[in-house]
């Protein structure tokens, strides 16, 4: 069997999001605008507000795939008072997954499927919703040993829905990654900024943008970057000091290696086809590819099983 | 005597410029657009018809204040073939003062005075002229021991005419300030797309806002790179070592003091009125203030004496 065919002949399970700010707000808005029945819950009624007047049920009971919106210090008690089907797909959009993992895998076992859109912006709450905020993104969703592939293709169904296109990753894979490409950088852009400040009101003046773009992701909410940096510490310092080392080159060498990698082609791989099979998904992530929704004939063998 | 007087109540020498890319052609735009006399020269035709169609003049005969826009290795002999007026002004828009300052110092004496508009984007030659590009830009015009002020002044004159804002310097003050603040940046640049190469495509192939943000400046000319930071090393390797101190402090410390730099307010001093003197001059630029055009009445006691 060659022939390739959308997702969207998959049928569609509910969605619950329980968190609405930024990006459950937005991840709730997108599904709704893409057909899906939707079902949201926020604390704050604000929140629950501005989702309802983009097409999202409001209310406490929640099936099918039950997507965790919330920091990551709620995200074990974020389910509390609302009626979930025990049979739910439980996934979260939280920016690490070990710590996520070991807590929700704990409390919901192969139930849990862990992911991480990649985008968002320094804005935050619900006021900052946008249905396009997931369009062209990547999103990690975790394939563990033990995780359930039905389930995960359900929770990639999602975020395909939403614009993204999928990144299957391990979660010690995707934390590694994201120390890279995300949280050392915040580390870079406070030390560059403070540095500066050392050098002194004259340097700032003059500071153009080459600092501007340096220094861009330090002006987040320093909590915020504080606990993510702290909730990736292993993968954090470890990326730190591969930076370190690059830093120790000769400077011809350095902003030759840099400037590759900086200008490089972004890698073209998408996958036209892959079995639904935990070590060729992974593969595919390892690789620098993603599964895309326009091309995603990647449920070869994959019998739905959701009425 | 209190009463300020704008600047363009000065007699306006005329202007020359030599090298007409992104930098020079931006600058004779903007003059010209200021109702300026221009003379511009390129060794290339086509960067002189672009000039030319802009309403440059197109000569080598120059006087008045004649800015030298071209590379640093092509700085000494730019006024090679070209009729400059002896007693003209020479300045240039180098990334770097004090190495040019030995060599132009050197050939002109008290006739030179050094520049550096904090400008300029990726792209480079004629067709990336924009007589906008100076509009609200710090532009740092040096100040020696031996500079003669008023020769100073027409330079601060010119680049206030172009729309930047003038910040009075020593050139081993700005080489420090530009360290800090523009040649380290592209350095960590280079580290941070170097070493999230060395992780692999996967993290490539996650990476969003911070990543992009943290690594654009070494996207620019490799070969232009390794020439600016090499150009200024010493206080370059300096800064550096000022950044990795940062990085050695705890991590939430880190964070606050970089959120700190890069959200406080930019310095909002502005010369209401500065003696034409030059220690308070650059106590005004090391205050991080800047001589604006509006409010420009820096000229006290100042005598015109162009005709």
């Amino acid at each position: 069997m060659t022939a390739s065919f959308p997702v969207p002949t998959m049928p569609a399970p509910p969605v619950g999001v329980v968190g609405l700010g930024q990006l459950g707000g937005s991840l709730a808005a997108a599904l709704v605008a893409a057909g899906r029945t939707v079902t949201g819950w926020d604390v704050d009624p604000a929140a629950r507000d501005a989702a309802a007047a983009r097409g999202v049920r409001i209310g406490r009971e929640m099936a099918g795939v039950v997507v965790l919106a919330v920091p990551l210090p709620a995200m074990a008690r974020a389910l509390d008072g609302l009626a979930v089907d025990p049979d739910a797909t439980v996934t979260d959009l939280g920016s690490v997954k070990l710590p996520v993992l070991a807590e929700l895998g704990a409390a919901y076992g192969s139930r849990y499927v862990g992911g991480h859109p990649m985008c968002g912006t320094e804005r935050t709450g619900h006021e900052a919703t946008d249905p396009r905020l997931f369009t062209g993104a990547r999103w990690a969703v975790c394939l563990e040993p033990g995780t359930d592939l039905p389930r995960w293709l359900r929770v990639a169904e999602v975020a395909l829905a939403a614009g993204a296109e999928v990144v299957p990753v391990t979660a010690a894979e995707h934390d590694d990654a994201v120390a890279a490409i995300s949280h050392v950088p915040h580390l870079l852009a406070a030390a560059l900024a403070a540095a500066a400040g050392e050098a002194g009101p004259l340097a700032l003046a003059l500071a153009a943008g080459s600092f501007r773009d340096g220094t861009r992701v330090i002006a987040s909410d320093p909590a915020f970057v504080t606990a993510m940096v702290e909730g990736n510490a292993v993968p954090t310092a470890a990326a730190l000091a591969r930076v370190q080392a690059q830093l120790a080159r000769p400077w011809p060498e350095l902003v030759a290696a840099g400037h590759a990698v900086r200008t490089g082609a972004p890698s073209a791989l998408r996958a036209l086809r892959v079995p639904l099979e935990r070590s060729a998904l992974l593969a595919l992530g390892r690789a620098g590819g993603a599964v895309t929704r326009r091309l995603a004939a990647f449920v070869e063998g994959y019998v739905p099983d959701v009425g």
